[in-house]
């Protein structure tokens, strides 16, 4: 018996399922979700046993530590239908290893794999009718971890929930996106928490990109705290820059996200052919670029949208817009990461997990 | 009629009060709460009508935006019973005014004066057998701020609660502290979150907070993060320097969080003709002061703690101990600022606000 598949979970099945509610043709990101989710406690040093029941709020009490010291991770996944109506996860072990990363790094514990993949699997498998045929239809993925235990003195609480939600998608457009690179504000701190998928990064973020929008830009590129010369993230995204043929993206760091789009869209690219430079490119470098004509792309790449294609940005008051590609390096990558996802395409990488 | 003091407040009154079964003698810091609390919810863009009702769990939905992305802010106060048996607030308005400043900057709307001054008031009026007289008895007031809207899109909420809760205490003794300096982990970036009270902040302090207890430190000196040359903070106070007569802390700036403590100890050190320097020392200043005998004292100041004097601090693989002062300057200013407090001595600075 496979345990990874099989941990010992308690079900209590809704009485009857939403989805004929649901419109699944105008789905808004994020804002609908399922009939069940994953519930898992951690208490007395331990994780108790897992139960899958309704979608539904849950009571907490004021002083949980979750309110008051931020100690929150999450990530994000999706899976997808093929044409043989088999449901696939993409790289789950990937996100699972980046979850109990960004645990150890707020002093919450490691969820294990039975629970976490194993805890997953049969969620998804529960909800299956859920995840829509059809390339761009997904079923967006959301396990989280919160600090529950309560008392307002700071230090790390004793008691966690671990807790899994599913959110039907459609393809994600995030329309044409004009950036601004950061002068002022980032993201994240050497020896800070910007590699963890911690919740406490995002809320950082959401006043400078208020300030961006009202200029009419929609998303920030960040750039380091210190220097604000080294290119780092685009917006929620890790961020790639085409300069004539070559691909770059920052190294992975203390500040930059490990982003599972990201690696794996390095690993499709250099199994294509195409030259990949995975170092800091410098705003100066962009300029220059976008100045001589060889910037031909800019890039965000995660899981939500997969890649979200930047029109142009804005540096010190000057706005540069890139030249339009007939056949732009964002939109092969995207197809053929999506065809490996969507079974349409071989997965040479062994990259998807049946459910 | 003072509206301030008089918000709109629906009271709902605990059927009994658990105040008996409080042993006040043996309080754990921020592990007991009263018997009410003050409830404000924000939608459709604005604050709805205060509650002042029972303390108790409520149910929030899993897609909760503060578990994902971390919009949650809060501020440390506390509520005094001075020998007349009148109790009293310290400078609240400095709370409100870093509390909606935290606000901003996390993208949350800011809290009226009439609901945190005057729902404040009341809440802490309704619960007054709750503050014990005796120097060193106070009330905690925890106010706080989370995104309660639903949806796993990393935008702002549109909804939110603001709540009080009310959490007795002892003087708070931390003990003889010994600090480690931070030459690797950072708590704040330049253009970050580090000058808001944010939850998120303070999780990403605890991993390495551990690794600092595992090797004998109680805490750790901050320091900035592009550099690690900067001395900025101590845990989660602000820290005081005493070398030779001076006393030197940090400016606030935005990794810097502006504490009441913080300004009211230096407010009172210049009025007891105490020279101040407020500037960023180095940590090359400090070794060589601890070497050549002129650093005389270092310390921690917050709400909790007021002062938390710090026996010796690691840097480098060397520790370098402090030689105990007959009269410290800590202790001194301690006792000023609570006798003020306490309403023990006159109040010239007019901090203290009647309840």
């Amino acid at each position: 018996m496979n345990t990874e598949n099989t941990p010992e979970i308690d079900i209590i099945k809704a009485s009857q399922s939403k989805i004929s509610q649901v419109d699944f043709d105008n789905l808004t990101f994020g804002n609908t979700f399922t009939d069940h989710m994953l519930v898992c406690d951690f208490k007395e040093g331990q994780w108790q046993k897992p139960v899958i029941k309704p979608y539904e709020p849950f009571l907490i009490d004021p002083s949980a530590k979750v309110f008051h010291y931020g100690q929150a991770i999450f990530e994000g996944m999706k899976a997808y239908r093929d044409a043989n109506n088999q449901v696939w996860l993409f790289r789950p072990d990937q996100n699972m290893d980046r979850f109990n990363k960004s645990a150890t790094r707020l002093a919450m514990p490691e969820v294990p794999k039975d629970i976490f993949i194993g805890g997953l699997k049969q969620l998804v498998a529960l909800e299956e009718q859920w995840v829509k045929g059809g390339k761009g239809n997904s079923l967006y993925i959301r396990p989280f971890m919160i600090a529950v235990g309560s008392g307002v003195i700071a230090q790390p609480s004793t008691q966690y929930r671990f807790m899994i939600i599913l959110s039907p998608a459609k393809s994600y457009y995030s329309g044409e996106v004009k950036v601004i690179i950061a002068e002022h504000y980032s993201r994240a701190a050497n020896g800070g928490i910007g590699a963890a998928k911690a919740a406490g990064n995002y809320s950082a973020q959401f006043y400078p990109t208020k300030l961006a929008n009202e200029q009419g830009f929609q998303q920030i590129i960040w750039t380091d705290d210190a220097t604000h010369t080294k290119l780092e993230e685009a917006g929620t995204m890790n961020v790639f820059f085409r300069i004539n043929d070559t691909l770059i993206t920052a190294p992975t760091s203390e500040r930059i996200l490990d982003g599972v789009t990201r690696k794996s869209l390095l690993d499709i690219a250099q199994k294509e052919g195409i030259q990949v430079d995975v170092r800091s490119l410098t705003v100066d470098e962009l300029v220059k670029a976008a100045q001589d004509g060889s910037l031909k792309e800019m890039f965000g790449a995660g899981t939500a949208a997969v890649v979200s294609p930047i029109k142009g940005f804005q540096y010190q008051e000057h706005y540069y817009e890139l030249t339009p590609q007939d056949q732009p390096m964002a939109l092969f990558l995207k197809e053929k990461l999506t065809n490996i996802q969507y079974k349409l395409e071989d997965d040479p990488f062994g990259w998807t997990v049946h459910v």
